[in-house]
C-alpha cells in the first residue's frame, strides 16, 4: 500500500471541493483531492447557472474570476409570472446587488485550470474509500487508484462527494439527524442554441405547472417544464417539451419562441435535504454530501460556496496558529445559513409548483402569494435579499 | 302575512350586519336586520379581540367609536416566540401605524347602542328565512317571527349571517367555487381575570404546538392553546390548560404566570374557507357568510369590515345616485383583499402550529421561518404590513 500525505483531504472533485483546495492552496496549505469520476465526467454534469454576489467574491479571492468577469452576465433582476401576469423582481434596485450568469460546468472548468496551475494533486477513477482514525491527530483515507490500494493520511478532511458519497456515511446513523421532503415532482431540462427568450430569467407558474426560461450565454438557454418523478427523458419529444412549456410562460414570451432542437435533455428530482452535524472529529461536510435543495432559486452551488467560506477560514486558522474555534463552530455556523436557504428554496418551490392532488385552496395560495409579490415591494424585497444571498 | 319594506335587507346582526347597517342608516338608507339569536346571545359570543388602523377608521365613520378610543389598547406590536426565543415585531416603527386590542363582543355592543338611538328595526329570533326574487326591483325575504309569517321587501339584501347561514346557500351550488382548508386542530381559548402577561400578545411556537398569551383588558386575558381537533372543553381543566400553556411559552414569560380560574373555556376550530362570487344579482355576501379565516393573525372581523367598507361605498352610490358601478365590482374587489388575507392567515397557522404526523423537515421549516425573522427586519415589516391591515 502507498501511502500519501496532505494537511487536508479533500473527498470529492467538484466545485465545492476544487474551491475549498483551491482557496487551502493559495493559503500555503497542502491538499490532495480524491475524486471518483473522470475529469470529462464531472464537466459533463449540467448544473445551476446563477451565482450570488458572495460566491462571486468567494471566486475572485480564489483567484479563478478572469474568465467569469469577462463571460459571466450579471443579472439585475428577475422575473416571476403567474399565467399572463408577470411580475418583476427588480434585485439590484431593492438590495444594492446582483446575481451572476455562469454555469457551474464553467466554474468548476476554471477551477481546475487553477488547480493544475498550483500543481494540486487531484486523483481520478478513485474508489473503494473509506475514512477512518478521525480521532486522531492524523486521518486515514484508504482507497484504490488505478488498481492500487492507497492510503492518505491527513489532519483534516472535508466531504465535498456530494449526496451519494462516503463522507457523510462515516458519520455513524445514529449520530446523523436526517431531515427530508422529497417532492412529488422532477425538472425537465433540455440545453438548446437559441437566444433567451427574455433578458432575465422567467420563473412561471400556471395551471399547468411550473416552467423555468433560463439561459446560460447569449446563444444558448436552459429551459425547464415540471414533470411528474416518474417521467423518463426518452418521454419528452422535444415538440412535447416546447408545446408544454410554451403553455406554461405568458402569452407574450410564448409568441416570441421559436424552438430549437435541445442539445441535452435530463431530469432531476427534486428534494429537501439536511444531515446534521457537519463535523464528525475531524471530518467537515461541505455542499451537497450534507444538504440538497431543489433548484427553484438557485441555491445548491452558492451554498456549497458558503460552507467553503466558513470552512477555509475556520481550516486556516487551525492549520496556521492552532486557533480551533473556527472549526468547532463550523458546523453550526454553516447550518444557520444552510437552514435559511432550504427555507427560501422550499418557499420557492411551494409557490411555483403544482402538486398533482392539492386542493384549490393551495392553487388559490400561491396565486395569492404571487399576487402579494407583485402589490408588496417589501414582500419583493424580502424574496430579493433571499435569491441575492443572504449574509455570510 | 304581513310585509315590511326597506332599501336594504341586512341579514345577521352580528358585527358584519350592524356595522353595516349604522353605516347606511347614517348615509339616510333605511335598513331592516334580521338576527336569529337573541341579543343577549350574540353578545356572549367571545370572539376577536385585535381591530385594523382600518377597522377603527371605519368605526369612527359609523360613529361608534367613543368607548373604542376610551377603553380600547393601542398596541405598537406583538412578539414571536419559537421555545424561549422572543422575536419582537414593532409594527409601528415598521409601518407607522397601530393596532387596538378592543373584543368583537364590545364592537357589538357598541354597534346594538348606536342603532338602537337610530331606531333601525332589528329583529331577533328569527327563523325559515328564505331569500327571493333577487333578479327583480324589490327582491323578497320571508321569515318567521314570534310565530308570524313575514315578508321584507327590499332592493338589497345584505347576507352577514355567518357561515352556517342561509344567504351563501341562496346561490345555487353550481352557480358557487368554494375553497376550504380544514386544519386538524382547534384553539382552546379560556378568559380569565388577570393581569396581561405582557403588554403585548405572544404568538409562541413549541414542540408541543401553539399558544397565544392575549388580552382583553388590563385585569382581563384570553389566552389559548393548540389542541387536537377531537378534544372538548371538558377534557381541558384549568390545572391542565396552564400547565400545557406554560410549556409553550419562553421560560421567562412562563416564571411570571399566577393561573387564575377561567372564566370561559371553548374550543374553535380552524378553518380556511371561500366561497366565490359574493354577489348573486341583487345578494351581496359579507363577512363569515362568504369566507372564513383561522383566527392566527386576528383577521376574521378585520376581514367583515373591510367588506363592510366596499359595499356600504357601493350600496350608497346605487340608492342615491344610480350608479351601479360599485356594486357590479364589489365581489372581484372584496376577493382581491379577502385572497391576501387568506394567504396571511395561513402562513401565519403554517408558521406556528405542529401538525400531527408531520416530519422533522416541517419543524424545521417553522423555525427557520422564524428565525428569518428574527434576523431580517424586511421579513419583519412584509408580516407587520399584513397584521397591521393592507391598504383598503
Amino acid at each position: 500500500m502507498t501511502t500519501i500525505r496532505s494537511q487536508v483531504a479533500i473527498i470529492g472533485g467538484g466545485p465545492s471541493g476544487l474551491l475549498l483546495s483551491q482557496l487551502l492552496n493559495r493559503a500555503g496549505i497542502d491538499t490532495v483531492v480524491l475524486e471518483r469520476a473522470t475529469r470529462d465526467h464531472v464537466l459533463s454534469r449540467i448544473r445551476a447557472g446563477i451565482l450570488e454576489s458572495g460566491t462571486v467574491d468567494l471566486l475572485a479571492e480564489a483567484g479563478v474570476d478572469d474568465r467569469l468577469r469577462a463571460e459571466g452576465i450579471p443579472h439585475d433582476g428577475f422575473c416571476l409570472s403567474d399565467e399572463d401576469r408577470m411580475i418583476h423582481v427588480d434585485i439590484h434596485a431593492l438590495t444594492g446587488r446582483q446575481v451572476t450568469v455562469y454555469g457551474q460546468t464553467e466554474v468548476t472548468r476554471d477551477l481546475y485550470q487553477a488547480q493544475d496551475a498550483m500543481g494540486t494533486r487531484i486523483l481520478h477513477g478513485v474508489e473503494d474509500v473509506r475514512i477512518t482514525d478521525l480521532d486522531q491527530p492524523r486521518s486515514v483515507v484508504t482507497f484504490t487508484h488505478q488498481g492500487r490500494a492507497m492510503r492518505l493520511e491527513a489532519e483534516f478532511v472535508a466531504g465535498c462527494d456530494g449526496f451519494h458519497g462516503v463522507s457523510r456515511r462515516t458519520i455513524p446513523e445514529d449520530r446523523r439527524r436526517e431531515f427530508e421532503r422529497v417532492y412529488p415532482f422532477g425538472w425537465l431540462g433540455i440545453l438548446a442554441r437559441m437566444a433567451p427568450l427574455a433578458p432575465e430569467l422567467v420563473y412561471a407558474n400556471s395551471p399547468d405547472g411550473f416552467a423555468l426560461a433560463s439561459m446560460r450565454n447569449a446563444a444558448l438557454v436552459r429551459m425547464y417544464v415540471q414533470v411528474p418523478a416518474t417521467d423518463r427523458p426518452e418521454d419528452w419529444s422535444d415538440e412535447r417539451f416546447w408545446q408544454a412549456f410554451a403553455r406554461r410562460i405568458p402569452a407574450e414570451l410564448a409568441a416570441g419562441l421559436t424552438p430549437a432542437p435541445s442539445i441535452e435533455k435530463s431530469i432531476a428530482p427534486l428534494r429537501s435535504f439536511v444531515s446534521e452535524p457537519l463535523r464528525w472529529g475531524n471530518l467537515f461536510l461541505v455542499g451537497d454530501s450534507a444538504h440538497i435543495v431543489p433548484p427553484t432559486g438557485a441555491k445548491g452551488l452558492n451554498l456549497a460556496a458558503s460552507d467553503v467560506f466558513y470552512l477555509h477560514q475556520a481550516l486556516i486558522a487551525a492549520l496556521r496558529g492552532g486557533d480551533r474555534a473556527g472549526i468547532d463552530g463550523y458546523s453550526d455556523c454553516a447550518l444557520a445559513r444552510i437552514w435559511k436557504a432550504m427555507r427560501f428554496s422550499w418557499q420557492m418551490t411551494t409557490m411555483l409548483h403544482r402538486f398533482d392532488g392539492e386542493d384549490g385552496f393551495a392553487a388559490q395560495m400561491r396565486r395569492a402569494t404571487l399576487d402579494h409579490l407583485a402589490r408588496s415591494e417589501t414582500a419583493r424585497r424580502d424574496l430579493a435579499e433571499n435569491y441575492v444571498g443572504l449574509p455570510l
